[in-house]
């Protein structure tokens, strides 16, 4: 059904029929709208958003890609866009005020409602990917005190203003939050009643400081819909809502695949090829880097090779299968670190697991190639060279793959970032150098 | 703080002090009783759990690890698992049904609350990765006339058998769904106001066989926190949570990294090492016959390594990159497959744009692996033959790595699947093949 619209969309364009466009876009559910405008030909992406009225367009600018949105920023005038950020809530309007250049940034702040202007100046300074980069402001907060009928009254005064309420907080006279009342609750309590008296006292909360992966986990585990976020007193200051974890969750995950292969997040399937090679490059050369340690530890034994010529035929067995279990590895463990499992409590059992694993498949494995060698060369030692090496190599996966991720984590850099090209040069170089050398000592 | 409590129940249990552990496990979150059951000795796990009073106990089943759940589920008495079930929400004892054996799970479904035994029997029967498997049929659902206080007494008369509420749904005589009711409207509403006045009718629903990761997608378009789903004729069947979604996308993220090496789903941290060799040999073995048939290539120029023993050297160089690009590309396609950005419409526009990619790398990469062969060892024709090589290398990586995981799509097979191994062989045997080749005819 999308595409159908979509096709319509593209055929108004092309005729330009802006007026039926423009009818057509603003009825159609923003998320729909955001879709259809970052699959359209880039010629006509801002035309197709300057058509949205201000408040789709609020809800339309942030389900955008980033290079879509940046082009739009970079050609709406700053009147619209001013009434476009009044529009949204204040986490939202933060990302996009963010992603201004500082100049314009400014000039916005200074036109949008004063407010907001001053809440989102307030989180511009927390980190982007912290509880507080997430949370929003617009909160229905209430004190402990308040009797049922106020409470309504007071959710009523507000409603415009707080999206998918469900849930209300309840603080006492110094702001802290002391309780989370469910609006189930509030609908079912007797007009007497007071906040405190139907409230949850056991209220999950969060640092504002803390790390978005690790609010993440908190949504996960608990199963939560909304959470509070407090400052370092519990006093309350906003409140992240489960569909922005989910962004957050998506990016991770992005993020952890697309680290492991040296991948940049914004490189996705319809950045602009010259974009997308200049992002790639950097790794690319680094891998050349790796591959050449790699290729001049293989140099060493140049004259092994060139009285046995065959071992090259083989090389490239014991190169890939270290490879792929050293990445298997890796795959493993940072799953594990990004989902939570992993703990300091249980680092060497997981690495002692990894090591098992990369040595018993690598006697089984080996023992597999040591019997091809043998079958196809007649020669038992080269079989015993080859067997060897690989169970080497895919015990050094298990070490390596394991071992690099961990001590990434608590060095804090990413563990993610222990790409495929560290563990495969360190197998490469692992799997080579005991190929090479036993068949240097027994075959030679 | 959880650490402070893993370590006291570790104590209690070594110390044998069962009454204090009972007391203790049963006023924690039955998050954190899951996670410190998960991490506990083995022998330990059973123990623990059984000490678990039946609403806790229900809350922490799901939340096991499977390997730690399937533990068990085998050692825990039958009357005991039934009481269990009878505390859980339908879709959870559906899971937890679905995973016993199949005459215990019969048993069971006799000794349970009748009305809910025949829903899960029909639960049963839907796929496990689909609306239906995901769906629970708790859920408060309405006929359109009613008006407000009548619906408030029919949310009381139910609250304590659904959980998180937040919306009812409407829905006409023949139980057709016809809008979706937020609470907070509900709450605002004045007395005489009909369900059919408040409701929204924009209401977003799902089939009840569409597949798990687009239900998922809907989620992540619409920022929705829950979802009704109903059959082909639009009765009303049962509601999906935005907490399930969280599970089904990390799950869905952990399938797509570990499919693309190779890796089962149950594969984790902690599952034993002998079951992890278990589930890791096939695919070994599989990239042992692909590593075979690269070698079988590098084979039919055996007398040109020979002659020209460098060439093994550079060898890695050539694999290197090609095999790195290759799966950057696959890695930036599937996952633009898992997040729904990769449309059919789109897909030659994607694979152009890896070709172009892996093109101009290539000649980048190629150029300074050509210097760099030329600079060590002065001769311009093998710096020629190198990055002509890797030219045609990287040109494969985006085209292989593209292509094949958009065809598989096509075909119905998870794209996920192209794993790393067929894109490394493909790579390997391209580069070899030229690099050998292009050095037999210049070099020799």
């Amino acid at each position: 059904m999308l595409k159908m619209t979509y096709d319509q969309i593209l055929d108004y364009l092309e005729n330009n029929r802006l007026e039926q466009l423009k009818e057509k876009v603003n009825k159609l559910h923003p998320a729909d709208t955001a879709q259809i405008i970052n699959e359209l030909p880039d010629e006509y992406q801002t035309l197709t958003f300057k058509l949205l009225n201000h408040e789709i367009a609020s809800d339309v600018l942030p389900d955008l890609y980033d290079e879509v949105r940046e082009e739009i920023l970079e050609n709406i005038q700053q009147n619209q866009l001013v009434k476009i950020i009044d529009e949204m809530e204040t986490d939202e309007a933060t990302d996009i005020i963010s992603e201004l250049e500082e100049e314009v940034s400014k000039e916005v702040l200074e036109k949008i409602d004063e407010e907001e202007s001053r809440t989102i100046k307030q989180l511009l300074r927390y980190d982007e990917e912290s509880a507080g980069g997430l949370m929003q402001t617009e909160i229905i907060a209430v004190y402990k005190s308040k009797k049922r009928d106020e409470l309504i009254e007071y959710i009523r005064g507000n409603y415009e203003e707080v999206e998918n309420i469900h849930y209300v907080f309840v603080i006492d006279d110094e702001n802290k939050l002391i309780g989370i009342l469910d609006l189930t609750k509030l609908l079912l309590a007797r007009p007497e009643r007071m906040a405190e008296d139907i409230m949850d006292k056991d209220v999950i909360s969060v640092r504002v400081d803390l790390d978005q992966e690790q609010v993440a986990n908190i949504f996960r585990k608990y199963d939560i819909y909304t959470l509070p976020v407090v400052d370092e007193e519990n006093h309350l200051l906003g409140r992240i809502t489960v569909d922005d974890i989910i962004d957050v969750i998506d990016e991770e995950a992005s993020e952890d695949a697309y680290k492991m292969v040296g991948l940049e997040s914004e490189d996705r399937v319809f950045t602009s090829p010259f974009s997308s090679v200049r992002k790639r490059l950097p790794w690319l050369t680094l891998n050349l880097f790796t591959a050449l340690l790699v290729s001049s530890v293989v140099g060493i034994f140049e004259q092994t090779i060139a009285r046995l010529s065959f071992l090259a035929v083989l090389m490239p067995i014991v190169a890939g299968l270290g490879g792929n279990s050293g990445i298997q590895t890796l795959t493993v463990i940072t799953r594990g670190i990004a989902l939570g499992e992993l703990t300091i409590r249980n680092t060497y059992r997981a690495i002692y697991k990894e090591i098992s694993v990369g040595l018993i498949n690598g006697i089984i494995i080996g023992s597999c190639a040591m019997l091809i060698a043998y079958l196809l060369k007649g020669d038992i030692m080269l079989g015993v060279v080859l067997g060897s090496a690989m169970v080497c190599n895919m015990f050094i996966a298990g070490l390596v793959g394991s071992l690099i991720p961990i001590i990434m984590r608590m060095l804090k850099i990413d563990p993610a970032l222990a790409s495929s090209v560290i563990i495969t040069m360190l197998t490469d170089i692992g799997g080579f150098a005991s190929f090479l050398g036993l068949a240097t000592v027994l075959l030679l």
